[in-house]
């Protein structure tokens, strides 16, 4: 059956699914705004207006009608385009997720998550796990319940959460790749980083004002493909991006007069994001697979851009001029090898979202040992602390003095988000190994000192982006760079970057 | 029956206000969007979404339940409470103007003035008014089918359009009151301006880099009390105002390097705005009472703003040092009478949008003549130019050179808002009559030396403000200053603006 043939049942399914694309391009929006120019008098109307719609799109998401058009096409897959039927798949994805659960118990469960956000907030604020430990037990207690709903014989308890974020994704094929990933990470650290030299990097804390910084930003991001006429770059409290469709993907960024790298780099990590989400398909359009096929391919996309590129020597030997030309007089003592070495300096640190790309997955790892734990092993959540510290102290050698800058650290389990840190850590991997294939067929190195980054971006839109949601991840990466993931490529890559900073 | 004994069918009645309310908020949050932040490329998923919940709004507006509801209260207003009855009386005004027509012919209208629109924006390119003329003839035609729909015996047919802006006036009362302003306006520009000497106002187009201005933009508004927790201040091609809710109020200005009145006076301008719809009651939160209630008495608070308080001699005397300050050197050879004074400049011009108060209101007179002799006396729309040069040069001493600065300067005919233009008239004499009520109560030139501005903010929200949409404006305005509309308050403030102005 030709698109031009769509039946009519395919026809309603399309219109519904473009009626909650609406609305989530709303939500999405309001979300911006609220990070960004929303009066902080506005909360409350603000959250009854956000309930309001996602509420509307939970009925069009599990009410009657699409009920029966997926039955209808479960019953007879003829009713469907081949596109069509990629839709379908997905979109029984994410209903069966939601139907599968009792409206009362998830009713409990989002007002739980609201409620343990602003406990956590005020557990920060005195240092004090035990004021959110009640809540988290909670937490755990309903999704453990939720996954007896969702689970399927083969699963473990943890590998249905995984899923959710990584589809495909499992403890069986995590715990060897995580485990090759942190001995690769030991070995770059005793072998070149110990016996090494510290470079310094203390011009990177020179004062630069928040224009000039801006202005780097947008410039940067432009030249690595970000387009500025479907999208914009504001500034919010945490960097992030919202992408409503392919033609309005916003990115903001944070700005610290002493510290200009965390705005640049910034930048361009949201800027990977989004150029995957402006560059996906027209065909797409209006379904859920116009996004990120999962988390860990589109936090590839980011990582890819800050650490493959952002951080990449030869991108700084095409961008260091215009840097200079953009900061005046800032840095006119400081050559290039000398700014290449201060920006990929790497030290054991507490906080994960401040940790450099060498140490960065040795947190995620931490996190998915512990969560692990708590899913399949039925972890006595009151060790949490403890067994961080320890980890921290084991993986990284240093040791939280306080519970904000250990356990307490991320709003993720607060929000009910158990399983989503591997993503950021199988985005490291994916980044490394698509930074691989595209050396394969691109003298990468070259293009990037020439500031030739035409063809690296067609490169990502032609073999990731254009797919949106459409390839499983496993299928993506396959297809992309001719074999399943790995940790070598990512470790490869490293030890090359850190032997140019460390021994020179 | 109190507040607390609600029958169930006003409950019913105000969460179906509170859908709508919801709905208008989203799609005022995304015509913010659309004027400041959103990417050019998005615009036309940005209509469908607009489009998507300007219907759902139509459909909860004129549905079967609304109607049920009204023909209910029709029949037993005792089911209302007192607020409940307010309510009901705007609701049913806007219900049946909207449910009185037929919906293919509002359809087939909606869809004439987007391309009106664009037609419009054509033939201001070609200067031509010729390319806009069919579409303007379409859409009086279509506007006098629809007046037919809602004309009452007593109105006559332009009475209907201005009755939608502002409730209550008509032909009958604004020939007067108009003539009465003019004649005025021209007496103190034949007795004051004329003789006089036109003040020195070369410096008011030095250089004020935009980061300045937007800081005294801040500054300023701040003190006249827009309240930030509830609003922002942002940049758009055209100054506006859009309320969410009391508690979500945002305006925006523009900045010309060389012309910081321009910004200065705009923000000023749709503060005033602001602070009526930052200072409604709560208690019409989510009802169409929560805004203004009308246009006039809307744009009398952004005049109240601009004219009697931001050109006002007495405001600068507190607030030049402060403006110098900010400012750094750029005007330190200008003394306070100076500056003042060529604040105030008065000259006949072109463009509406750019008058100074005095010659504003003829601008006016002639729209309004022009707009009453197309619906009462059927004028040949192609005599337009002609007329308007002709109106132009009796009533300002000017002529346009084309149409661009003659009859295709303002975007209203296009967007069908024939009836509109006497509203910023009447905003003026609001303004002040209001001024001069105020005037006998507080001693507002020593408040406004003083920078004492939180009993003038008081009065207004006393008075005004705080009432929105409950009070009709005859109403509202005979009880916040003892009597009806009339023009000479306003021509007698005038007067010594000017007389101190150019009789110096």
């Amino acid at each position: 059956m030709t698109q031009s043939a769509m039946s009519a049942a395919e026809q309603d399914f399309r219109a519904l699914l473009k009626e909650m694309a609406l609305l989530e391009n709303a939500i999405s929006l309001l979300d911006w705004d609220g990070h960004t120019y929303m009066p902080s008098a506005e909360g409350t109307q603000r959250a009854e207006l956000v309930g309001y719609f996602n509420q509307r799109h939970f009925q069009l998401e599990t009410g009657s009608k699409m009920t029966a058009l997926l039955n209808l096409f479960e019953a007879d897959g003829s009713l469907l385009t081949v596109d069509g039927q990629a839709i379908y798949r997905r979109v029984k994805r994410n209903y069966e997720r939601t139907a599968k659960l009792p409206e009362a118990e998830f009713v409990a469960y989002t007002k739980l998550l609201s409620q343990a956000q602003n406990v956590w907030l005020s557990a920060r604020k005195h240092q004090q796990f035990a004021e959110f430990l009640p809540y988290l037990k909670q937490i755990v207690t309903a999704k453990k319940r939720f996954i007896s709903y969702w689970k399927t014989d083969e699963a473990t308890a943890y590998d249905v959460l995984l899923d959710q974020f990584e589809p495909g994704m499992t403890v069986a094929k995590l715990d060897p790749l995580f485990s090759e990933l942190q001995s690769g990470i030991e070995r770059i650290n005793a072998e070149i980083v110990r016996p090494g030299q510290q470079p310094n990097d203390q011009f990177m804390h020179r004062y630069v004002d928040q224009t000039t910084q801006h202005h780097l930003s947008e410039a940067i991001v432009q030249e690595l493909g970000f387009d500025f006429t479907k999208g914009s770059l504001d500034i919010s409290m945490h960097p992030f991006t919202i992408g409503m469709n392919r033609n309005d993907v916003r990115i903001t960024t944070r700005y610290d007069d002493h510290d200009f790298q965390m705005s640049l780099l910034g930048s361009i990590h949201e800027a990977g994001h989004a150029l995957y989400e402006q560059n996906v398909v027209a065909k797409w359009d209006n379904t859920p697979l116009a996004g990120g096929t999962s988390m860990g391919i589109h936090e590839s996309q980011s990582l890819f851009n800050e650490v493959f590129l952002g951080r990449n020597p030869a991108f700084w030997q095409h961008t260091y001029p215009r840097f200079r030309e953009l900061t005046g007089e800032i840095f006119s003592d400081i050559d290039l090898d000398t700014f290449v070495r201060g920006f990929n300096v790497t030290r054991p640190s507490l906080i994960r979202t401040e940790a450099d790309p060498l140490t960065y997955p040795l947190h995620i790892i931490i996190r998915y040992e512990l969560e692990k734990a708590i899913f399949n092993e039925d972890l006595d959540l009151d060790e949490l602390p403890m067994l961080w510290a320890k980890k921290y102290q084991q993986y990284l050698g240093i040791t939280p003095d306080n519970d904000v800058e250990g356990v307490l650290q991320d709003i993720h389990w607060a929000g009910g988000d158990m399983g989503y840190f591997p993503s950021y850590a199988l985005g490291h991997l994916y980044a490394g190994q698509i930074f691989h294939a595209m050396q394969e067929e691109l003298d990468v190195e070259t293009l990037l000192a020439n500031g030739d980054f035409q063809p690296l971006i067609d490169w990502r839109v032609q073999r990731i982006h254009q797919f949106g949601g459409s390839k499983e991840p496993n299928d993506l990466i396959l297809a992309a760079t001719g074999e399943p993931l790995s940790a070598k490529y990512w470790l490869a890559y490293q030890r090359t970057v850190y032997e140019r900073v460390y021994q020179y």
